[in-house]
Parts: structure tokens; sequence; C-alpha cells
């Protein structure tokens, strides 16, 4: 897995690479200089952990032949400001699931997610704590 | 810190935006279905590294008045893949620095970022070796 970072504008403003040539660029905290031109570098572990979680629920729930018709997801964030670095403290993701699904193969599949297959979740829960939940809209 | 995430297309293809209505597409691994329409989602705590380590590096350089002209970085990671879920084994972080720097100043300010600074480096080096380099070109 590699990727490439050049500096594209500014003092602290990135754009950020792949190897299959997609870009996202990066923004550094207002209160140095940021300017609000991309995601904040944590941002981008939140991003991270809604699509590794987002996706291993999906595939989950489709090898269950649930009929899940869509899926949004909600994080939100706090950080240890009292701590240097200020790393998350507790990270909420919330789980809004479209479609006429079994209560208990959602909350296995989110049980397998958070314990056994998501590599993001199992990286930032070692410093975070990570509280999961989910609506059922059907 | 707020992420939302929707689904954009197919099973694994998501959008995930922040507050300030930035948004970056995810997709999965090709192993289980994913399309190569997005980043991956663990090249997104890469990105976070990258932008982290990049933005705490000019931050410290500029306050010690070195001739930063301008900055790359390269990130290359290796995931333990007999274990589940395969998290990060050794993350490489190269920087390549432009300008007339002092040599010490640098590897001052290197040290300062993933000593004391990043928040992305010091989450991810729970879970990881993280090697930094560094080349300077004036």
């Amino acid at each position: 897995m590699e990727i490439n970072l050049i500096r594209k504008s500014g003092k602290f403003n990135f754009e950020a690479e792949n190897s299959g040539g997609k870009t996202v660029e990066l923004d550094a905290n207002p209160k140095i200089g940021g300017e609000g031109k991309g995601f904040r570098p944590m941002e981008m572990l939140l991003v991270g952990l809604g699509g590794c979680s987002g996706i291993d629920v999906v595939n989950v729930l489709t090898k269950q032949k649930e009929p899940l018709d869509d899926i949004k997801i909600k994080i939100n964030a706090t950080r240890k400001d009292e701590e240097m670095p200020p790393i998350f403290d507790v990270i909420d993701i919330h789980f809004n699931l479209y479609g006429d699904l079994n209560v208990q193969k959602v909350e296995r599949a989110l049980a397998l997610t958070f314990e056994k297959y998501c590599s993001v979740s199992n990286i930032l829960g070692r410093s975070a704590t990570i509280k999961f939940s989910y609506t059922i809209h059907n």
C-alpha cells in the first residue's frame, strides 16, 4: 500500500494520492494557520473507520442475504485535548440501515465487524473508546 | 469532529463528507468486490499519517525560520496478513525536503513531530512500527 503527498498551496495544504490515482486534499487546524482547504488529518482516520466498518457491515449482511436497501453512517468523535498529542477519546459511530432487516442478523453483523473484521476499528480501538449503535428504517 | 458517509454506488462505494463539505470516495478491497472507485479505508489512515506529520514538520521548520521551499512525502506500508484483522505491520514514511536546510534542525523537527506533536502517529504507532527518514534537496 503506497500513498504519496505533495504540498499543493500555502504552508499546510497537501494533496494525497493513492496508487490508483485517486486524490484527496488535506489542511491543518485553523489554530496553526489551516484554511479549510481539505480534510484534517485526524478526520481521515474517522473516514477510514466509517468506510472500513461500513464495507464490513454491507459484506456480512449481503452474505446473510439480508435485504439491505441503503446505509448511511454518522461519526462523532471527541479528543483528549488535555493530552499531548490530543488523540481521540470517544468515537461514536451510528449506522442508519434501510430495508426489511432482521434485528438479530444486524446485531450479528455489527458484532462481527467490530470484534473480528474491521482493521481500522482494531487499530483506533487501542487508544479510543469506540461506541457503535444502529437504527433500522423499514 | 463529525463525518457522514453515504453509499454512492454499488455495494461498497461510499462517499464521506466532513463538516466543511469536503468529500472523498471510498471503495472495498477487490477481493470482496471493490471496483477501485475510491480510497481503501486503510489507505485513509496512511493519508492521515502523511498529512499530520507533514503539517507538523512544516510548522516546526517554519517556527525555526528554516527556508523550506517544498515538501513531498512517500509512505509505504505492509500489513499483518496472517492475522485477523490484517492491521499494519511496518509503515515507512519518507520526507523529501527542498531548500537550504540545516540537518540538525530537520532532525529536531522530525523528532518533535513523531515523539510529541503528531496525533495520528501516536495512534498508529501503538500497533505498527513507524519508520521515518528524510532527504534534503538543496
